[in-house]
């Protein structure tokens, strides 16, 4: 397919709700009580809702992790310093960090992919696509310009169409940079309609001082901006980041070619509702895995009217909560292929 | 080891706390913020704890799933009818239920038991360790004389032991028979010191009319028993079942050999209880895999202190839960084995 923008939001449309009809009644032929696997039940549904298959199956799940830093980091709203970005993608190429463990645990590819890192990324396997070194200071002006945050999501979409192209069926969004939650805040703010102070949260453990600071910042970014935030993608420019413009364009190219994508925490959870405002199709496609520790990561989950798989207080990114929850989509799917019906096992139905 | 109930309560000590300061470090030093990856922190402490090494891995996992009927189900406090016990244990044995898919999903062994079913269970693969045909009525007197109950709880032991001398270092349990939340819902209540109505529920699906009969059943049972709960065994005997017996087992034997045993859903909840009512001890080699959609189980954790991994709605039983959790326990151990600490990858530490 074309990798450009315009092209993949064309090309979105809405899943076939015949398809979740059929997978329903076929969970309820299975030999179980009526809706007891829960949340498991509605995973196999979103699934195979999303593919136009009931009986469709994971293969070559992947999970992509874009690294990218930010102008704002340098008025220290992180615990970390801004050169941790670079050396956790060396850490990436190494195999030492905890998305390497939980891919390898997965059994998914790990894709690293330096979209936006100020200092050079050339470790070996590490996909080079820099748009530029870092986003500017997006409280004196935007982040990026619309150009760069265009082309940002077309490096998410090529990246999630090659590994489609290579027969992956599920990809799941991770993220590297320091600083990042700080225009995830600002970014789910203006596209939730939600109050910043309302989501803002600790990122790697800031102290009160650094929150306020960061609520702040957040709020003045807002301002300068305001009259910029015309579009999803004047927005996203604006506000986001380049790892988060690489998530929104995994979310894009998966709607677009019907391939679920499982949204990691509260920064892809940011590209992911820049990826819906895009077309609300998206969401179609979309699972979350979990609810992270960041404080406002509940807030915007319910705002996206999204429950997700997981609840463990995990708040590390790099696409940690995704890798942990393809083992839910995997199990929900092969629920739906290989439990016995009633029928089949015999069994007698309710009274 | 001597597979005699009294002989493994003796073995049960408590963990070497030396073991989670130890695990605690490790994870401390490793590349990412502090405490970031939430429970799964949580659970690799606890595993390594438990097994008494920083470093342990999960070996040859195993689900234990105990089968067995009760006399009470005749008053129809169950949606279905008490033959689908045998039926499901049919099935367990062909492959086609959803304990076997997540089973194999997990990449875990599967012991069925029939250790109570009141049917014939002879299925080729099932373990024959039928203590009695199904409970008494426990309405009317105790579901078990104390004998029965030693027994049964003795054969989850050889189980449970079974496996760990094969090399298993996960155990978790599982459950089937029509009409065991009844029974699960009198020992919960009794053990941890709740009301029936605060934890009863509706098993499998039932109405409101029958909700209110289980209560008053539950009630009923609490009271005719009431002069029989002298003793953690004499309290399993009168209100509990088979599968709870063997779950609890289980649960005993993991402990003396200081094997972690991820504790599945309300009713294995039941057996872990009644397991911690011999030992408190027990309580250190516990995991419990998820809240179920069971009304009382969130208010039977809370009562136990226990934060459970997954909370997917699930309320099937069988040991699906447990088999979904292990992922999640296996991760937890890889990620204190194979992470880089900061020292190793080079990465800068907090501001």
């Amino acid at each position: 397919m074309s990798l450009k923008l315009d092209d993949v939001v064309k090309l979105i449309t809405p899943v076939d709700v015949g398809v979740a009809a059929a997978a329903r009644r076929r969970l309820d032929s299975l030999t179980k009580p009526l809706g007891s696997l829960g949340m498991l039940e509605e995973t196999a549904v979103k699934y195979a809702t999303a593919r136009g298959d009931v009986f469709a199956q994971v293969r070559r799940p992947a999970i992509l992790t874009f690294a990218g830093d930010h102008g704002v980091a340098k008025k220290g709203i992180s615990a970390y310093p801004p050169e941790v970005t670079p050396q956790m993608v060396a850490n990436f190429a190494r195999g030492g960090a905890a998305i390497n463990v939980l891919s390898r645990h997965a059994g998914a590819e790990l894709s690293v992919i330096d979209i936006g890192v100020a200092a050079p990324c050339e470790f070996p396997g590490v996909i080079q696509r820099k748009v530029a070194p870092g986003t500017a200071d997006f409280t004196e002006g935007p982040a990026m310009t619309e150009e760069q945050a265009r082309k940002a999501i077309e490096v998410g979409i090529e990246v999630a169409d090659s590994h489609i192209s290579q027969g992956s069926t599920l990809l799941g969004t991770g993220d590297m940079g320091i600083g990042n939650t700080t225009p995830s805040t600002a970014l789910c703010a203006v596209l939730l309609s939600l109050r910043p102070e309302k989501i803002v949260g600790r990122g790697t453990g800031i102290d009160d001082a650094r929150l306020a600071r960061k609520v702040e910042l957040i709020q003045k970014a807002i301002d300068v901006n305001k009259n910029r935030l015309t579009s999803p993608l004047a927005t996203l420019a604006a506000l986001g980041g380049y790892e988060i413009a690489g998530i929104c364009g995994v979310c894009l190219a998966g709607a677009a070619r019907k391939i679920p994508v499982v949204v990691d925490g509260f920064i892809s959870g940011a590209g992911a509702v820049a990826a819906v405002a895009f077309d609300k199709s998206v969401s179609d496609y979309l699972l979350f895995s979990h609810r992270s520790a960041e404080a406002g990561h509940a807030a915007a989950l319910a705002a996206m009217g999204a429950r997700p798989l997981l609840d463990l207080d995990l708040r590390l990114g790099e696409g940690t909560g995704a890798a942990l929850a393809f083992h839910i989509v995997v199990a929900a799917m092969k629920i739906l292929k290989e439990m016995a019906t009633f029928d089949e096992a015999g069994v007698s139905k309710k009274d």
